[in-house]
C-alpha cells in the first residue's frame, strides 16, 4: 500500500456508511443545511435482495421528506395476511384471514420494496440539498481528541479513498483487498456510524453487540414463482404439520419473497452459509408446503441467515460519536422491522445533531438520542424473540401440542400497531414533558411523547381536505398546533386573538425571543390552527395575522395560505370529527400541542399557560446568548 | 432559401403539430406500435402561459397511459368555486360556495396545470415508447395521390428542416423568416393536422373554421399575486355591479389565473393586440375586484383573447388526412376545456387508426371519428356561448334587469359532469350498439357508447381494493367485463365455466378468431371478472383459467393476477356495492360488457348471447384473412 500524502480536512458530521440508517441522517442534515460527509467502503449499491418491509410509520417519515408517493408508487402494498395451517387431516389450507394493516394506525400502508430503491429516494432527497454518497472510502483510524474537548472538531477519522473495482468484480470479497489512492484525516465534530452489523466505529469505541443466538437458521429467496398456491400474492403465514414454517411476502413486479424455514443448529456450531444451496432451500419450500407445488425460473437474490437479538446497549461516546442501526441491534428479518428501525434511529438523531450545530439547541439534549432509541428496540428485540419462537417451532395438531396457531396470530395481531411503528413512544425527558390528568382533559387522545396522529381537516384557504400531519415536514422547525375551538363564540375568538398577541409580542414567548431576527415568523416554531368551526363562518383574511402570516419573497411580502384549517368535512375527501379523535372539546376552551421536528408531541397546554409553558421549555435546551 | 436537394421518406402517419391533440396521438400510436412521426415547426416547447384546466376525464385518460398520478402530485386541484356578487349594497360579498367537481362524476378530480408540464408528461410517455417530437419541422406543400388510392402511402407532405433559432430570439415572431437546411417528402399512409386555430393542414383541404365573434374581449394573466380577496385560493366568479367580470384560477406554486373583462368591440372592429397593456388589464382587474386590492410582482405571463365560437365541421378527406384539437374547434377558455377536447380528439382517433395500420381492423372504422367527436364539440360550443354570455353581462342588481347570478350558477352546476368531460356520449354506429330495455334490465346504469365509469372494487389475489377501471390501460386492447354473479351458486359458476369455455373454443368467439396464433390469450380481448359473492367464497385458482389467464414471459407461463374482481368491501379502501352502482342485480344471472380501447361501452349483453354478439360486432368491422 503506497500513499502519497495524507491530507486533512473538516467536516460538521462524518457519516460512516450509506445504507439507509446512514441516508436517512444524511437527508435530514442536508435538509437543514448542515456540513456533511458520507462514506462508503463499497463502491456500488445493492440492488436486490436484502431488507424490504417499509412501515406505516417510516412511510409517514417519507411523506415528511415528499417522497412518500415515489414509494406508494412502486411498492407492493400489503393488503392482507392469510394463516395456512394443516387441517384434520394434516392438508394446508387457509384458516385465518386477517388484513395487514389495522384500519387506522396510519394515513399510509405497510409496503414492500426492496433496500435498493429505498436507498434511491433517500440519495435522491439528499442530492436535492446538495450531498452526495462518497463510495470506495473505508475508515481506518479512529482517533479522539479527550484534551480537546472544548475544541470544535473533537474526532478524528483517517479513511483510505479506494480504487473502484472493475464492474464485473465480485465486491464484497475483493474489498479488503482494493489499492489505495490516497489517504485522508477529517476532522468532525460529529461522528456516526451508520457501518452495519459488524460496525468498524462500533469497534473503534470498545463497544459489543451483545445477545443470543436462537441456533435456528432461515433461507430467503426472492423468485418470481409459478405455483397454485391460491394465496401467492397476499402474505402468507405458513406452518406445516412436519415440515417446517414459511412465510410468503409478495414483492414489486410479481416478486415474491420466501422466508424459508431450514433447520436447528447444534448448540456451539455456527452457520456455514458456504455450505447452504440455492435447491436446497427451494427444495425445503417445497416440501413445507406440499402439496402446493413451486418452481422459480427467476430467482433475483437468495441467502441464508441464523436467528438472533443483539444490542449494544451503549450507543453513544461523549455526546460525540454515536451508532445507529445495525451498528446497534440485530434482529431477524420476518417482521419487516430491520431497514425501519434503522432509518427510525437517524431519524431521531438527525435533527437534535442539525440544531446543535448551527448552535440555537444546547448539546446536551443528544443525550436523549440514546434514551430514546434504546428503549425502543429493547422492546423490538422481545418481540422478536417471542415471534421468532412461535414461527420456528411445530404447530398443535389436533392431540399433539406444540405452539398454538391462536397465540401466534394473537400476538400477530396484538402487536400490529407496534410492528406498524407508530406505537412508539418516547418517555420523558428534556425534549418531553411528563403527561398529567389536566393535559388529558385538555386532548385525551393526544400522547405525550408519542407522533402526532393524522386526521384529515379542511384546509381554510382551498377548501382542500388534507392530511394534518402532512404539514408536519421534516424542515427542522417546531410546530405549535393550536386547537382554536368555534370561531362563531366571540369570547373564543378573542382567546385566540389574545393567544396569538401574546406569542407575537411577549418577551417571554420562545417565537418572540428565539425567531433570529428578520427571518420569517414562522421559521422557527409554525403555527398551525384548527377550527371545530365550519370554515364558512369566518373568512379567511378575519383571522390574526399569526394564523395565517406573510412570508418574504425577493423581497415582497406573500400572504402563507397552508396554516389555518377548519375540522369540517371536505366536499371529497372526508374529513370531519379530528377533534373528536384527538380528544378535544370542539365548544370547549381548546388548547395547544407542541410537536418536535420529528414529529413527536412534547406537550399539550391550555392557551393561558401556553406562553409561559413554552417559555420554560425552552429556556431549558436552548443556547442561551449570555453562556 | 438554397436546398440542395430533397430526400424522400415513408412513415405511417405523420402527425402535424406537437401541442396537446398532436402529442396525444402519438402517446396512442408510439404505444400501439405504429411507425409514426410527429413534427413542429415551433423549436421549443411553451414554459408558461397558455391552457391550463384538465378535466376529470382527461385525467383518466392519464391514468390510462400511466401519468395520472404526475399530473396530481403537480397541479393544483381545484376544490370549491365561489360566487362573489354585489350584495343590496353594491359590496362584492361571496354569496355561494359549490364544490368545483361534483361528488362521484370520476375518481379523479379537475385540476390546473400549465399546458407546458401537461405536454411534458406526454411527451415523456411518447419516449418511453421510441417516438420523439422533430422540432423546426415546418409542413410546406400537401399532395393527395388521388389516382393512387389504393396505394399504401397517397399523402405526400413536404416539409421544410430549419434551422433553430438562437437561444435568446423570439420565436414566434422569426418563425417565418428561418433558414431552410433541407427539404424532405414524407409519404404517409395517414396524416393528422394538429396545428392549431390556424392550421396550414386545414388549409390544404379548403377546409374553414365558421362561426361568430361576441366582440367582447378578455385578458388574462397568470401572476404570483398579494391580494386581500379572502378566497384567492379557490376558484371565483367574480361579477362587479358595474366594471365587468373577472374569473379567478388558482394555480399550481401559488401562482393565480385571472381573467379579466376589459371591454366590447365595436361590430366589425378587431382586437389588436398590441394595443393592449398588462398595466391596462391589472388596473381593469382592480377596479373589477374593489373594494379588494390586487398587487401583482411577478406576472408569468399575459394575453388578450376576443371571445367566439368556431368549428369546422369537415374533419377528415377521404378517411386519410384528419384534422384534431384547435384546428378543428376554438372557443373560449373559461370553462376549461380547450386542451381537454383537442386531447379527447385524438384519444378517439389513435387506437382506430393503430388498428387499421395493423390490419386488423377495417378502415371504414375511420369515419366514426368524424361522427363521434363533431357532435361532442358541437355541444361544446352551444354551452360556451351560453357561459360567455353571462359571464361577460352585466348582473342583475336589486331592481336592475341584467343577467340573474341563479340562472349563471344554475348553468354552471347542471353542466358540471359534462364540463368534466365524463358526460360525453358516443351514438350508434358500427363501434356502439345501440340501447334497448332488455340491456338495461341486464345492467341499469351501464350507458352504451359512454365511457366505463369506475368504482372501487376487491382484487381477489391481494385483497386490495382497487379502481376498476385502472385496468383499462390505453394499450389497444379490447376488454370484455363480467359481471359474473354469486358464485356460491353452482349454476351461475357453472354458467360462468361455460362461458369462459365457449369464449376459449368456439370458433365464432372472437377471441378464438381474432387472437393471433401463438399471442396470450389476454391480448386481443381481455376478460375481467367480477363477482358479487365475497372473495372468501371460493379460492382464485378455483376459477376457470381463462380468468385468469397464463402468460407467456422469457418461455415460462406464468399465472397472471389482475382480472378477477369481487365486489366486496376492501380492508382499507372502500368498495362494494359496484353491482348496485353499475345496476346489476348481484343475486341474477351477471351479464357481459364489451368495452373499446377507448374506454367507450359498447354493448351490454346476456352469457348465452355473449359469443354471438360478440362474434357478430367483431367480424363487421374486422379484416376478414379472405378478403
Amino acid at each position: 500500500m503506497s500513499i502519497s500524502e495524507t491530507t486533512t480536512s473538516e467536516v460538521d458530521v462524518l457519516i460512516i456508511g450509506a445504507g439507509p440508517a446512514g441516508l436517512m441522517l444524511g437527508c435530514w442534515l442536508a435538509r437543514t443545511g448542515v456540513k456533511t460527509r458520507i462514506i462508503e467502503q463499497r463502491d456500488r449499491k445493492i440492488t436486490c435482495g436484502h431488507a424490504d418491509g417499509v412501515q406505516c410509520r417510516t412511510i409517514e417519515v417519507f411523506q415528511s421528506f415528499g417522497f412518500a408517493e415515489r414509494f406508494a408508487k412502486e411498492a407492493n402494498e400489503l393488503c392482507e395476511t392469510v394463516f395456512y395451517n394443516p387441517n384434520e387431516n394434516g392438508l394446508l389450507v387457509p384458516t385465518e384471514r386477517i388484513p395487514d394493516t389495522e384500519p387506522d394506525i396510519s394515513r399510509f400502508r405497510h409496503g414492500v420494496l426492496n433496500q435498493g430503491r429505498i436507498e434511491d429516494f433517500l440519495i435522491d432527497c439528499m442530492a436535492e440539498h446538495g450531498l452526495k454518497v462518497e463510495r470506495s472510502v473505508a475508515a481506518r483510524e479512529f482517533r479522539f481528541n479527550d484534551d480537546d474537548l472544548e475544541a470544535t472538531h473533537p474526532v478524528e477519522v483517517t479513511v483510505a479513498h479506494l480504487v473502484p473495482a472493475e464492474p464485473d468484480e465480485v465486491v464484497y470479497a475483493a474489498m479488503a483487498k482494493r489499492t489505495v489512492s490516497r489517504m485522508e484525516r477529517i476532522k468532525a465534530r460529529y461522528v456516526v456510524g451508520c457501518d452495519g452489523a459488524r460496525s468498524w466505529t462500533r469497534k473503534q469505541l470498545g463497544y459489543k453487540l451483545e445477545g443470543d443466538s436462537a441456533n435456528i437458521f432461515w433461507g430467503v429467496i426472492d423468485a418470481r414463482p409459478i405455483t397454485d398456491l391460491p394465496d401467492i400474492r397476499v402474505k402468507v403465514v405458513l406452518h406445516s404439520a412436519e415440515s417446517g414454517s414459511l412465510l410468503v411476502v409478495p414483492r414489486e413486479r410479481n416478486i415474491v419473497r420466501f422466508y424459508v424455514q431450514l433447520g436447528k443448529l447444534e448448540v456451539g456450531q455456527k452457520l456455514d452459509p458456504s455450505m447452504q444451496t440455492l435447491e436446497a432451500v427451494i427444495a425445503s419450500a417445497r416440501k413445507i408446503m406440499a402439496p402446493y407445488t413451486l418452481e422459480c425460473p427467476v430467482v433475483e437474490w437468495w441467502s441464508v441467515y441464523e436467528i438472533g437479538q443483539r444490542l449494544c446497549r451503549d450507543v453513544s461516546f461523549k455526546n460525540r460519536v454515536f451508532l445507529a442501526g445495525d451498528a446497534f441491534h440485530t434482529h431477524s428479518p420476518k417482521a419487516g422491522q430491520g431497514m425501519n428501525f434503522s432509518m427510525m434511529d437517524s431519524y431521531n438523531l438527525g435533527w437534535k445533531l442539525a440544531a446543535c450545530i448551527k448552535g440555537t439547541m444546547d448539546p446536551k439534549i443528544l443525550e436523549t438520542y440514546a434514551s430514546e432509541r434504546v428503549e425502543a428496540v429493547s422492546r423490538l428485540l422481545d418481540f422478536d424473540r417471542d415471534l421468532a419462537h412461535l414461527f420456528s417451532g411445530k404447530p398443535a395438531v389436533a392431540e399433539r401440542a406444540g405452539v398454538s396457531m391462536k397465540e401466534f396470530q394473537a400476538l400477530w395481531m396484538r402487536m400490529a400497531k407496534w410492528t406498524s411503528g407508530t406505537g412508539i413512544e418516547y418517555g420523558p425527558s428534556m425534549l418531553v414533558a411528563e403527561g398529567s390528568e389536566a393535559k388529558k382533559a385538555l386532548a385525551g387522545n393526544i400522547l405525550i411523547g408519542s407522533h402526532f396522529e393524522s386526521r384529515v381537516v379542511l384546509r381554510y384557504a382551498d377548501a382542500k381536505g388534507v392530511h394534518f400531519a402532512d404539514s408536519l415536514v421534516s424542515d427542522g422547525r417546531w410546530r405549535l398546533i393550536c386547537f382554536a375551538g368555534d370561531m362563531r363564540d366571540p369570547t373564543q375568538f378573542q382567546r385566540l386573538e389574545r393567544l396569538c398577541a401574546d406569542l407575537t409580542s411577549l418577551p417571554t414567548s420562545p417565537i418572540k425571543r428565539y425567531t433570529p431576527p428578520n427571518a420569517d415568523i414562522n421559521s422557527f416554531i409554525q403555527l398551525l390552527t384548527l377550527t371545530s368551526s365550519p370554515r364558512k363562518a369566518l373568512l379567511y383574511t378575519s383571522f390574526p395575522e399569526l394564523t395565517r402570516p406573510f412570508v418574504s419573497v425577493d423581497g415582497h411580502h406573500y400572504p402563507t395560505y397552508d396554516q389555518l384549517f377548519s375540522d369540517e368535512p371536505s366536499y371529497l375527501d372526508g374529513g370531519g370529527g379530528a377533534y373528536a379523535w384527538y380528544g378535544v372539546d370542539p365548544s370547549g376552551p381548546g388548547c395547544v400541542v407542541l410537536v418536535r421536528p420529528d414529529q413527536h408531541v412534547v406537550d399539550v397546554m391550555s392557551f393561558e399557560e401556553c406562553v409561559q409553558t413554552l417559555g420554560r421549555f425552552f429556556d431549558a435546551i436552548m443556547v442561551q446568548e449570555s453562556t
